[in-house]
């Protein structure tokens, strides 16, 4: 197998939720196979791959059988244990690569690889017990947010510390594990760039989009002339910059705070497709996943340009039960989760609007 | 099970090509599962099927256990054998409805139906044998072209007669089967209009498509104000009668000649999503896959508005082998058919242009 995949090669992709499934979309409308491997039961992403391997990432036969079964392995998630990689890359090539994975799995690593590229980030540190803690609050202030260095997503994971005398409870919180503290950046708003880099080093970004979270879930993300008005360049440059220093291969997720006079700073990157990117699906002819798809494939990237305003919104726990209203809607999405529970991301709504 | 589907419910297609591929994404981006029945190894659909049923339609038990195992069948193939739907629809609902289906596998049927509704045809003459065309040249004069009454499709079992003389040589191209004569109109282009129908008697219609064909088929389908001018309304009042006529579920393709004075005439439907509407998967916020999923599981149509203007081309046959060239082009779609023959259908690109 050269570094191409043709037409009719088979991608494994790690994880079977609801991206794996979008992924898994996006390949086969370019004619492409899709093998998913997920421990866990009836992935939405099962419903529309042509083979699925249930098994822990830690079953080496398993994980053998799959790397065997494919031509190139892709990613949804990025808290797959290192054996299971190491096994995958002896056999076939993983894309993103093991470099970008490693870095944006530790919000540590992240922050320091960011401020090598002269990026700005939130003022932070290092907090391994609790002795670092108080120190780190010294040094930072507060309030702050107490965050896992791996493992964390959609809020979890994470401690607020409204004041110093918060540092026990917050401590506990996040069940002692090694953390970050991060300041609280005084942000306007928070925007993400989905940014796309080929095998050849080609790179295509998207226009950015401006998110809203409510109970630490992405709720809305809306994409306009509006929202990209001054930052959007800016966006674009330290998207690059960063899927270039990685040697990256893929599509990325890159959160950023807007702060005042329009600095950027960068909150957090991830090494696949985005909840934040879901509107390219209706907006653009090259949706997020058909791009990290060819990206991954050794193909030609397409254009990221949009055609339309757009506002995506995030369907949680049981707002799903409403589909025969939101179909009326917009763009519907449902993921095929058979349970939908208070946080679970179960579907989206994209609705479009001209160009203002 | 009510006549609604709801999201995790499974829909049985009947075929399993490109046509069903592409519905079977749109009803997995719903949330329904889907289950192919396909007579052929390797259905281009069965990659994004749950599950898939290879057998004959004339396997009875194949059928039925198919026909349990699925909520509500739907087809995206005209000519499945009476016998089998016979025994389907005694189990569950077909959708759309049986009358459309044997309406349309006949072009004799067909053309009585539209002259039924006052809407304009050809002129046509049936030719059940070898002296009945020599009364239909009589009647509709030559050029004419013979076509078979069933089993036909782009451009199979047709023969044109450029004069009477050709009538022996024609009637043993179409294999002597019963025909019907169709006069040659001088239209000045081919448009075809994609319509839907929902369970409550809903329609919506997308605006009409320009069709080139070559070699008897489809080469490209242009959309935009242009091409619409004028014969929007009729086309889609036409298309309304037609669905309203048959109390159609679905997503119908409506295929007309524009004659000089903006006259339309229908050359033929089919009961199905249509190649001519593969345009609305860029151009649309709801695509005709998702009308016609929506449609037959009793939920609410979508918009059928356009964002943009948009050439849709056939790749056929070997063209395909462009791939790399062609996905820097648009958005391409490839159909997953492992073998590349002259004159088969193996995938399409849509190129978007900001409405003029």
């Amino acid at each position: 197998m050269t570094d191409v995949l043709p037409p009719g090669a088979t991608i494994g992709i790690l994880g079977g939720g609801q991206l794996g499934r979008m992924l898994a979309i996006a390949a086969a409308r370019l004619g492409l196979k899709v093998h998913v491997f997920e421990p866990g039961h009836e992935p939405p992403a099962g419903d529309v791959a042509l083979k699925v391997t249930t098994a822990p990432y830690e079953d080496a036969d398993a994980v053998r059988a799959f790397a065997d079964a494919v031509d190139m392995v892709t990613y949804e998630f990025e808290n797959v244990p290192t054996s299971a990689l190491d096994l995958i890359e002896s056999r076939v090539p993983i894309r993103p690569n093991r470099k970008a994975l490693a870095t944006s799995q530790d919000r540590a690593d992240e922050k320091t690889f960011l401020e090598s590229l002269g990026i700005d980030v939130a003022p932070w540190a290092p907090v391994d017990d609790r002795a670092a803690l108080d120190h780190a609050i010294d040094l930072i202030g507060t309030p702050a947010i107490l965050k896992t260095r791996r493992f964390g997503y959609d809020g979890k994971g994470q401690s607020r510390l409204a004041a110093p005398e918060d540092a026990d409870a917050a401590w506990q919180a996040v069940n002692t594990a090694p953390c970050v503290l991060e300041g609280i950046v005084p942000f306007e708003r928070e925007v993400s760039v989905i940014v796309a880099r080929s095998l050849d080093g080609q790179v295509v970004c998207y226009d950015p989009a401006e998110n809203v979270h409510r109970d630490g879930i992405l709720h809305t993300s809306t994409v306009s002339d509006q929202v990209a008005r001054r930052i959007k360049a800016d966006a674009a440059l330290t998207a690059g910059r960063i899927v270039n220093a990685l040697d990256y291969v893929g599509v990325m997720g890159v959160e950023m705070f807007v702060l005042p006079g329009d600095q950027l700073i960068v909150n957090e990157i991830a090494p696949r497709v985005h909840n934040s990117g879901h509107w390219t699906i209706e907006a653009c002819v090259i949706d997020q996943f058909q791009q990290h798809i060819r990206a991954v494939c050794g193909w030609p990237l397409g254009d990221g340009a949009r055609h339309s305003d757009a506002i995506m919104t995030n369907l949680i726990g049981a707002e799903v039960d409403a589909w025969q209203n939101l179909a009326t809607g917009g763009g519907l999405h449902l993921y095929g989760k058979a349970e939908s529970r208070p946080g679970r991301k179960m579907g989206h709504v994209t609705t479009l609007t001209p160009k203002a």
